[in-house]
């Protein structure tokens, strides 16, 4: 990279969303800084400047150009940077690897995160359910189709998906519901356990303990506030 | 193309989302078999077969292997044919059709849609209200950089924002409710302008007369089923 390059990321700390982007930077080696964003609620100027439609992280501030969304981000960087290549370079296996990360996006995590966060106690289950659906097709569709991935290298469904592998165990624990399990979605746990050892992956994952007291602590302020 | 291919569209006549697809075939000049599905509620055995996951049209079968979701098909089309650029070289300029096209698809559409087919006449007022923002938020967000756009050319943004150059006016006239108008949104109106001039662009319109009494139909039978 140019050394008159500038990058930063906004984000913050066990977001899985905000992992993706950093994800992808890493696996291109570039390096940027990390701004993290001092509270979720309480947005910053620069955020707020930089999203200013969605107001969301996590945002890519390119030579300060930013870019919004991460899978979006995510297909930024490696249009951007060379080196390890991200999507397939087949466009079908391309449109497929967007397919799915797209369904993750709009179908998986939304279930999830009502599973986990909603305040009523009957919307979680409906959530929990959904989730279980939304999952069962993915692990579905996945078959033993590996193309859909990028082959043996980290890809950006396997990157959409590190909220699967990773998060979506240790928020169910924390928040008492189960939508995944391994030894029911087996293409996806199979996947699942490749990315997970990868050792750039490694890198991006906060540690299970903290993310799991940090998801504790929030399902337990939503039970008390009922 | 190679004479051993096949192209094939599941659509349905009318639709701004098949549209996309239609337009995107034709701007790189790919020759494609029209499959006309014979009802939007009785869903032929080929959708169901080739997009399980949504079963809705556009459907994409390219020596039999389907591409589902229009805007990924306007991508894919780009990618494996050459010709007409439909996305724009520069991967920010890249990163902003993609993100505009999905907020089109995301915020405006459903809007639009709520605002002309909800049963409730209040969530159809609510709905033109969201389509206003949305449209407002699209508007400002576009000022005067077409390069959002792809220059000259008809590009993804172009393509996604079809719904509001040609349909949406068609719509609101059939459905009684005002969400947009040439004079509040001076950028888009300006690129709708010379989009809906391009010959291509002409070649994939239903006529307005036509669409205009199939919409009035359709809002009459939702008022009539009160």
């Amino acid at each position: 990279m140019a050394t008159n390059q500038q990058v930063k990321l906004l984000g913050f700390v066990g977001s899985p969303i905000v992992a993706r982007a950093e994800l992808a930077l890493k696996l291109k080696g570039v390096e940027y800084e990390y701004i993290q964003e001092s509270s979720l609620t309480n947005k910053s100027d620069l955020l707020l400047k930089s999203n200013p439609v969605y107001k969301r992280l996590p945002v890519l501030l390119h030579n300060d150009k930013p870019v919004c969304e991460s899978l979006l981000i995510v297909e930024y960087v490696d249009e951007t940077w060379t080196g390890h290549p991200i999507l397939p370079s087949d466009p079908y296996h391309k449109a497929l690897s967007r397919f799915w990360s797209s369904f993750i996006e709009d179908r998986v995590w939304p279930a999830v995160n009502k599973a986990a966060w909603n305040p009523n106690k009957q919307e979680r289950e409906k959530g929990a359910e959904e989730a279980r659906e939304a999952l069962e097709i993915l692990d579905k569709g996945l078959k033993v189709n590996d193309k859909f991935f990028n082959g043996d290298s980290v890809g950006l469904l396997d990157i959409a998906a590190l909220v699967i592998f990773y998060w979506i165990p240790i928020i169910q624990e924390a928040c008492e519901f189960n939508a995944y399990s391994g030894d029911q979605y087996q293409n996806l746990e199979k996947r699942g356990q490749v990315v997970l050892n990868d050792p750039v992956v490694k890198g991006v994952l906060p540690p299970r303990d903290v993310l799991l007291s940090f998801f504790r602590a929030r399902f337990q302020s939503i039970i008390d506030s009922k």
